[in-house]
Parts: structure tokens; sequence; C-alpha cells
């Protein structure tokens, strides 16, 4: 399956996702393989045998989103620079959002922009992250806040690669489907909710699905300037919940589905979604494994740290919420902070 | 006087140059201005009373090209972080092409962009670097070979900064300017040889006309796959004089100018320049106070250097030329190692 992904703002930014096996690519200059320790035991093997390329070098960055550093993407400079990497070579990422983000990040930057290619192997990159041309890293101040909006070459979707996938990254995948269908897709949502995820044909459904909603935003909006900001739904909420847990209790996908189920709670308040709709989400979000409950020492601590994303702009935070019902979506940048706090507290310890 | 920018890739990509004494410029949100000490002190009173934002950080570097690095960039990037910058702050870069390539890189990843502005303070910046979207920053394995295609939001160009310029800076400029009027303007370059640049009537005059060519190009070829490597004339050579002095026996301009000579040395022996045209040529950048001449100690070592450069794309170089005569222009990637150091053998110790 190949779905083309063409950003309007731009004659140069055209490429296609792929959802297969892996077949030949080829390249007519030198190929560089971006990747971790764990991710490379798995499936560095079997990427290799599908790749022509006058040389392929491998470079290894430790595991884990607190690696996703300036520090980490200047060791990957180096190693392109000591290997005389030119203008035309490819960098490929092998490996989550994390892998990816920094992979990117890197070739936007090699000799002002070499191209790259996403073969994700997470469903958390296959579904969202592998897609749309945000890359960067963290810093003291937070996450992503340093990158570029860069589009790769072409993406490379091998659902293969999900059966090595430890169960609780798999639902954190899920979290961002569902987090697609809730703002885009009632129909979507339903066939989540009504079909099993162990079953394979399913999964590459649920990857095609995403894919689809993800590339038809982001080809009407790259820079996040408009409707690119709705895939935040869950987000606002869900950074503050890594933050105050220092990134380490939670998969990005599990605070995003606590995020969805606190700003579900503020959705309900403002009268933008039913509480029965907001009990059906939740449930689905249990149903597949993921967190919905956050306890919250201070409310006002809380709240202070919305102020700490970079989407936050000058001062006004918006929220990005159902519209009514599920399958629609709305962003609000003057919700008063009474109504927050008030959602809020239902969270308090 | 305005020159339009309108790169034809991107709809996006509009922006305006300003050749004239500053005006009012008004921000709806926070403003960081980059510059150095030598700068700071000579221009930035003025620069400030014309600008009207909610608050204004002046964020400092060290002065010079070996300053002009990635730490330099974490350090900015760091001080925006401190001072809660978000997404609609505006970076101005008040100074020359250092300044001016550092800002512009950093401004590219603070949260994956925010706008920028070119206050260039030198000629050469004026004229050139400011002009076009090339970012970036030097290591240890060459000039600019990590950075950014990101265009300013726009270019304002005055020429009073120029009174208080060195005079050697101020040549360095002027070889920028004859490096475009002999690739693309046999008219420009009459002007040049035929007028003085002491009068600042034809210093604007100079500055306009270089500024619309360098526009020309870029619009049509803002990523360097085509006619933007005109540009590089005198720079293949150039890169090279600049790396085996270290980058501190010449400025940027100076290199150029030499550049420029040898370039002309081998397009003589591929019957591409007359010996009559290249001597007119070597005595205009001599007039203007430009070096023309090196001792290559060994020109296997300065051919070997070529490969060095990020422009080499998989081994072949690029060499730039005049293709007949001044105002015309070629890209030559066969050139014959022999004709090279046949070249070279004119500048032997």
């Amino acid at each position: 399956m190949v779905i083309p992904i063409d950003i309007k703002s731009s004659e140069s930014k055209k490429y296609n996702i792929y959802i297969e096996k892996l077949g030949r690519i080829e390249f007519s200059h030198k190929v560089a393989i971006v990747t971790n320790p764990t991710v490379s035991k798995l499936h560095l093997k079997s990427l290799l045998s599908t790749i022509e390329a006058p040389s392929v070098e491998v470079i290894e960055v430790p595991d884990g989103e607190e690696y996703k550093t300036i520090e980490s993407v200047l060791s990957i400079l180096d190693k392109l620079f000591s290997a005389k990497f030119d203008r035309k070579s490819t960098l490929i990422a092998l490996g989550g959002g994390v892998i990816g983000d920094m992979t990117g990040f890197t070739a936007s930057m090699y000799q002002r922009g070499v191209d790259f290619i996403q073969v994700p192997t997470t469903l958390l990159a296959q579904v969202d992250a592998s897609v749309g041309g945000k890359t960067g890293v963290n810093n003291s101040y937070g996450k992503n806040l340093i990158g570029a909006f860069y589009q790769p070459r072409a993406v490379y979707i091998n659902p293969l690669f999900l059966n090595t996938l430890p169960k609780r990254e798999f639902a954190a995948g899920v979290a961002e489907a569902i987090k697609m269908a809730i703002m885009f897709d009632k129909e979507m949502f339903d066939f989540i909710l009504n079909n099993t995820l162990e079953d394979e044909e399913n999964i590459v459904k649920l990857i095609a699905k995403s894919v689809e909603l993800k590339a038809d935003v982001v080809n009407q909006d790259e820079k996040e300037s408009g409707i690119r900001a709705v895939l935040n739904y869950g987000h606002t909420f869900g950074h503050v919940v890594e933050n105050l847990t220092h990134y380490t209790r939670y998969l990005h996908g599990e605070a995003v589905a606590i995020g969805m189920v606190m700003a579900n709670e503020l959705a309900v308040i403002l009268g933008l979604l039913s509480e029965q709709e907001a009990k059906v989400i939740q449930e689905l979000l249990e149903k597949n494994s993921l967190p919905t409950t956050f306890v919250i020492d201070d409310i006002e601590e809380f709240y202070e740290h919305f102020y700490l994303d970079k989407k936050s702009a000058a001062g006004n935070i918006a929220f990005i919420l159902p519209n009514g019902s599920i399958g629609t979506h709305t962003i609000k940048r003057d919700i008063p902070k009474e109504s927050v706090l008030l959602a809020l507290e239902k969270f308090k310890g």
C-alpha cells in the first residue's frame, strides 16, 4: 500500500509512505543507518538485506528518550563528517520516534540538508511520528524544543517489525491512533472499538487509516499554523504529566492517553463532549492497556506547567478538544483558568 | 528601495529587502537582537531606537569567525529559553555574515523555527550573505558544514552602517560584488571598473545591483541544485586558501578574490576567458585593495583539499568559471586533474 504525501506549500516536498514488507531500496550514494542497540539486534540484518548502496555505515546511539539530545545529534554529525558523507548521501532512521526525530534533525542540518528515510519500528512511530516531518531533540526546558520541520524522502512501514514490540509500547502506539480517531473519524473510532488488535490485518488497517489522516493534516498545514495543532489533542495535558514524572514513569503514548482523559474532563465541563462518550473513550483506552488515571498533587503547579510548553504562544494556552462528539475537533484559546482548574480537580490526590 | 524576494519553490517564502536608512519596525511579540561587542558599540543604539516591541533582549556573542560554532548557537538558544521566548518571537541579526549565519541557524531550530530579520552591517553581508537564506556554522572539518536553508522575514540594509567599516572589510565586500558582476552582468562589471566606490551613491547602486542579482538567482534555485552554485565562483579555490591559512590570514572576501584569480587561470587554460580579460579582473581587484596572489607550497596538497569541500558531491569537483567572457558563467564537473594542476602551477612558490 502506498500513501502519497504532497505538502501544498512546496513543490519539492512530495514523498510516499509504503506500508508493506520491505522491498529492495537502491541508492547511488553513501547511506548511513541510524539506530540503537536494541533495534539493531532485532531488525538491522533484515534492513541491510534490502539495501543496495556504494557503502553503508551503521551509527548507533544509546536507547532511550533521555538520549534524544543535541549531544547525540552532534555525535551522529561527527561520525558522518569523519566518514566523509557528502550532500548526496542518505540517512535512514531505523527505530522508534526518538531515532526518527534525531535522524531527521541531523539530516536537516548536515551540510544544510541531506535526504533521509524513515523506517519506523514501533507502532507509535508507524502511525504517527514517522509521518509529517517534525524532527528535533529535548533539552532541560522540555521536549522537542530544538528541531526543524524537515520531510523525509520516503517512509517504509513494515508491520512485521511489530512482532517483536513489547506490549506496553504497542499500546502507546494505539493511544495515538485513538487520538486521531477521536479528533477526525468516528468510523475509525468504532473500528478500534469493535475489532481486536491482536489480528495483523486489523493492525495494518489501523496503521493505514492513521497515516492517511495524518498525511491529510500535514498536507494542509505542514508548519502547524492551523489544523495540524489538532494532533496535539491529549498532548497539552500529557506533556505536563510527562514533565512532572520526569519522562520516566510513562511512555509518550501512555501520557497522551492520560492527557486525553484530562482533556475530556474539560470538554465535558464546557459542554463539548457528553459524559457518556468520555466514558466510552476512557474504557477503550483501558481495554487497550493504557493508563487513564494520574494523581495531581498541586493543581496550580500543574496549570503553571502549561506555560513551559512551546505551543503556548505568547501566554495563550491552546486546548484541543472534541467539538460536541467523537470524530470532531476544536481549538480553544480562551478557556478561563477556573474551568481548567475545575477539570484538574477531578485528578487531585 | 525595496527588492522583493519570492522563492519559487514555496508559497511561504516571500520577503522584502529594504535598502534605506532604518525606519520604524514594529513587533507584537518579544524580540532578541543577536550581535557582537564590536558592532553593538557602533550600531545597537540606532537599531534599538527603531524597534517597537513588548520586550527586547540583546544577546552578544564574541566577535570573529572562530566563534561561528555550534557552541555559540547553543548558547544563544539557551538564552532564548531562559528568557521564555515563544514561537512568535523574532530574532534580529545585527552584524556581518558570521552573526547573520548563526542567528539564522538559531532561528531555524528554536522551537522548530521562529522568524528572523537580517540587519547586515558589513558590505559583504549587505551585498551577499544576508540575502538567500544560507545559514550555518563551521566545525573542524570546514566552513558552513552544519546549517540550514532558512529564509529571513526581511532584510534591512542601511548603507550608513558602512561609514564605520574598516577599509579591509569594505574591500572584502567589493570582492563578492565583483564576483557577481563577472558571472552575470558585464554592465555591472564596467560600472565598478569606471566609477569610484568612495562615493555613497555609487555604493548604494553597487549594493542594489548585487542584491538584485543574488535575489534573482535564489528565487530560481534556493537549495543550490543548479544556478545558485554559480555564486561559488572563486570559492572553490578560495575555500582551500582559507583552509590552508587556518581562516586567520584572509577575510573571506579576500580569499574569494584570490580564488577568482586562480579560477581565471584555469579558465584561460581551458579557453573560457581571454588573458586580457583575466588581467582586467586582476587589476580591478588590486585597485580595490584586494589580494590576488598566494604562494602554493604543494599543489597536490592544494588539489586534495578540494575534496574536503561540501560542494564536491561524490568526488566530482565543480568548477565555476566564466564561459567565454566577463558576464557569463559555466559549471564544469569534468575538468581533468592535469588542467587544474597546470593552473595551480602558476601560484607555485
